[in-house]
């Protein structure tokens, strides 16, 4: 069963709500005698980190994880590496300010989960959301940090590639930006419009969507599984379990069914003894299966639902009320998804690489 | 582990290559005391069925669904009924004409899945695609008839919306025109036109696209669970893992990424006692729960990649080749895959209608 | 979820009643380019089969089993290899006397999963038991079958140690004998003690217990996972899901509870510079992970409750009955619990050494 | 999969090492609304705590247990009950005195996962055992104690009812006595025999089996599965997972072997319009699933393997050597499991018990 936990082989089950004592999460699955510090997930959870630039929310944490389990000396290092148990990983939260939400306790915020988790169970944190919180991905990008460590031959890069209805121009393409500007995208161009465009949103108390892209170069031919273990479908699942995104495509994605067959299909030619594909539409996956192309997938993320506008809803005692979200919140949530598209990604690969390896050798 | 299996409480196994004796499923975890025969489910398949019209493969098949397990005469009206064991679901094949598929024995076809499958395993039944060929779907097609049974009051419809560049017009949706025109969509005046737009598509020995859209109706809010085993996660999931598929959206999908957050919010308000959605950007899930609105997902198929035009590729012995695909094959396989999604979000519905019950009762 | 099937990487899912068309199973995860065969398959089966004695039920099933999917021939020697696709394998059910059973509708079986079947769905299939009959024992031996092939250096033998209140003599223990008395018994002298007993056993319409064990040779150390996936919490799950046991033990088993912990421990020299145990009282494993020595296993299996006195009962009606059951059964059904203990051993191994490479490599 | 963790819709996972920083666990698949504080479960952990008499390891662990997520407070009452998010319990180690184990760095205690784990991982936390300390049982209990709280008509007992060679006498047997001796057995007069018994045990430096039963009253017929998810399949695996267990039986276990099939029937009959058994061979299991009756399992501890007395085995580096073991250690592991065993049959009923609610309502 899946409710909490995502993965197979590489298995990771996470815990936590926004503002309770720590969230983290277990990993569960990792080989044995991987060099593995604290010092190196954190590095990944300080690029996913609130409060680092006016484009994200101000809530102070300073995300800082403990290795609870799992690690012990190496023989002949010395130094920390996996022992094949199953690996904690813990967040303590530390600028809860609970009071601020007090006010939506019997209110249903528009877009949030409120209403759902209500319905579901009768009973919900509603402090900062709970578990249906965005700190939540922190525990996904700290795994995501473990799951790298398992696939060091491949490289995965996240882009901000599109913020409300505006695209990056792709022959900008420069992956050595996206460190460089608050958006992680890699278009420089387009890092200079969004500081203005997104600086009105924020004024405006406003929130915006955005695309982002996460690319695996390096994976080899073979990893997946048909029918129901696809690498498409697992990402596909990764992706959307991230909270407020609403669409995932693979490659050329929804642009493929504009396409015909002869344009879509992605021609082959020996290079230096090996295949070459002339493109890439399939975004590396092939029949569910890795290509050796890099995997290339893409998801939507919805603008935060947390705006000052007041909407229309209704309260816990089924009465008509206006919703408007005070806290600190994201003007577009879409920038911190990078690193956890990017976290994702890292643990479906590690899964399919041991799941590979456990069915071929 | 999820190679050939999907769902957990409700779960379908699925067996059989295009060319093989058989295929099917073993639909695993029904409730008991259903009534459910073989007509009910063979209806499903009829709709999925090849050969229907000039616009799909014309392989000739069936597609006769046999009952092995899992059922037995309910008490009082003798009529067979679940008996909570596993249903076991049989597809015998029987146009399989293999000689059709000896030269693409050692070349591998671009966009087909004939490279991924012998970099994987180092061996693969190329008879029309084997493991990886479309006529799969049809054992989804049977479990979805039984999933569908679970939940009698959701109802499941599918639609095709767009084929190639050319999407339907939304004003002339009528669910009443999907049965009544080869290509499964509700828009009269596209399906004339789709009529001879794939007639050329279909004569030049070429391929295209499509998008379809499957709505479920009736489902009660409180469906999903955080936060991996989301129900927006589980239909990206399911639409990820047809033949195919290129990527999937929930309700607005990727123009959500263009909406302020203004836009985007659903606003709510209560009408004669219950909680009523002004606007469904969210396609009837929040935090990964239903709402009570209609669970809307859109996926998008690409081309056929079985082309009359020859394409470069390479042979199973490493040489440069050209490929073209003298087979039966579908010019839009995305008409077929309307059956399919409907059936994908029947076994979804079905699995969390389950497991909601599990835990919450 | 696991109602209906067994194993993780190496995953068996089984179907069938015992008056239905067929039974069998989906295998899933085997690796490819393993020779298979359904001779090979068959071969197993034939042991297991009924009818061969007169110690066994007198049902005729020839057990013929189809290989329905997951082979295709070889690149080189274009013999029969698995694709690493799902086996699907078909036994169809020959001879099922129906009306034997019509008389137990409306009665519970004491000993039997009639009641419980009744309480828990609310129908059942009553003929023979239906999906609680030991029938369904031919798929686990089919799968084991498969199970064998993919650890080829692993010997898996069972034999009876116990039937009723006698044990057979250790010390005469000769596997050659096993597949030469009826009994599947290593000491000859018990064989032939034991066809004088069994006869008294099955002329009175009585039936008695047995005990089994199972041994793996050849399995390396490190198989096995703490510390829910124990090799020995694997094996007792294994065992204790084939009908009418009740109990299973490792090693010394519930004779080390009365052990000291100097006699219990096992003691290590180095011997031609691998590890030598100096006894085996840990049947193989530590911390749930093999050692290396021989894994042994042993299990009770509880006498048939068919048997012709009659016993004190009670209707689906809620009536007080006496039953006593006319139909035709094993006097031992322990006997022919030593294939189906084999390949539940051969399941294990198999799935932990897929799961094994999977995490260690 | 199910490396570490235990269950299906009641699912735990559990992480740490006996002389890591904390172990604890993540329970999903809670149930909401359920009242749930820290102090409940506590009540549990100080029955298995060590240090509570001179017959258990003299480790003062207080094993403090914290809710860190699941839990929030409840509307009306304000008092804390679970919202259906992951349960994490988190239990700090405090007294780790590692020093005492620097000497097994290299050597492999026979008897011991040292060698196992060294031959799997290639690295293992030897500091008291690490990862395959009995510590992590409290991470069991913790667990168990939540799962109590999903089925409150059930009772869940267990007892001591063998050390060593010694018997109790069952006709002896009073619940009220298991909490008045340090044993956890139901026969005073045994108990007293056991205080002498295992005092020669402890000052000689040797260690002794046990065997404890568990008993689980009030459970209802019908939860449990056929045939890969069995109640007695799954308690089997449960009990087996315990540190130390070597074998399982339920209701007359091993001795059902020896029975004749007239004397194993449990006979039924109707009383007070409801069915009752006339005795209890198949110890409330039949075909996998609960009949009503009290539900009985028995486990087979074995000695612990630290003792006193130098064993032969080898070191790390392929040498004969002598060990012994000089830390703190139980002379009975078997009194302490009584707790764990109940918490292991608590954790199986309630998942089965959500199991079959999402299955059959």
């Amino acid at each position: 069963m899946s409710h909490n936990s995502f993965g197979h082989l590489f298995r990771v089950t996470t815990f936590g709500e926004s503002h309770g004592p720590a969230l983290g999460c277990i990993v569960d699955g990792c080989p044995p005698n991987i060099p593995l510090t604290a010092d190196e997930i954190q590095a990944f959870l300080d690029k996913r980190r609130p409060g680092q630039s006016r484009f994200t929310t101000q809530r102070q944490e300073p995300d800082q994880v403990k290795i609870l389990s799992g690690v012990f000396e190496d023989d002949r290092t010395g130094g920390p590496v996996t022992t094949g148990a199953p690996i904690m990983l813990m967040i303590e939260n530390v600028d809860q300010r609970s009071k601020d939400y007090a006010e939506i306790r019997d209110k249903f915020r528009p877009g949030h989960a409120d209403l759902t988790y209500q319905a579901k169970y009768g009973v919900r944190d509603y402090r900062g959301g709970g578990r249906s919180s965005a700190r939540e991905t922190a525990a996904r990008v700290a795994a995501g940090a473990v799951a790298r460590k398992i696939i060091p031959g491949v490289t995965i890069r996240g882009a901000l590639v599109q913020m409300g209805p505006h695209k990056i121009d792709r022959t900008n393409w420069d992956w050595g930006q996206v460190d460089h500007n608050p958006f992680f995208t890699p278009d420089a161009k387009a890092a200079k419009f969004f500081e203005d465009y997104l600086d009105g949103v924020r004024k405006s108390g406003s929130s915006i969507g955005a695309v982002i892209e996460v690319t695996a170069s390096g994976v080899p031919s073979g990893w997946g599984a048909p029918l129901y273990g696809k690498l498409d479908q697992d990402l596909a699942s990764a992706m959307m379990s991230i909270n407020a995104v609403k669409g995932v495509e693979i490659g050329a994605g929804f642009a493929s069914a504009e396409l015909s067959g002869e344009d879509n299909a992605d021609e082959i030619r020996m290079r230096r003894g090996k295949p070459e594909f002339l493109s890439n539409n399939a975004g590396g996956i092939l029949g569910g299966i890795s290509t050796g192309q890099d995997v290339v997938v893409r998801f939507a993320v919805k603008p935060t639902s947390s705006i000052l506008t007041p909407k229309r809803s209704i309260s816990a005692q089924g009465e008509d009320v206006d919703v408007m979200t005070k806290g600190r919140h994201d003007p577009c949530v879409g920038i911190r998804a990078v690193p956890v598209g990017e976290a994702m990604m890292a643990i479906v690969l590690a899964d399919h690489f041991l799941r590979h390896r456990g069915q071929v050798g």
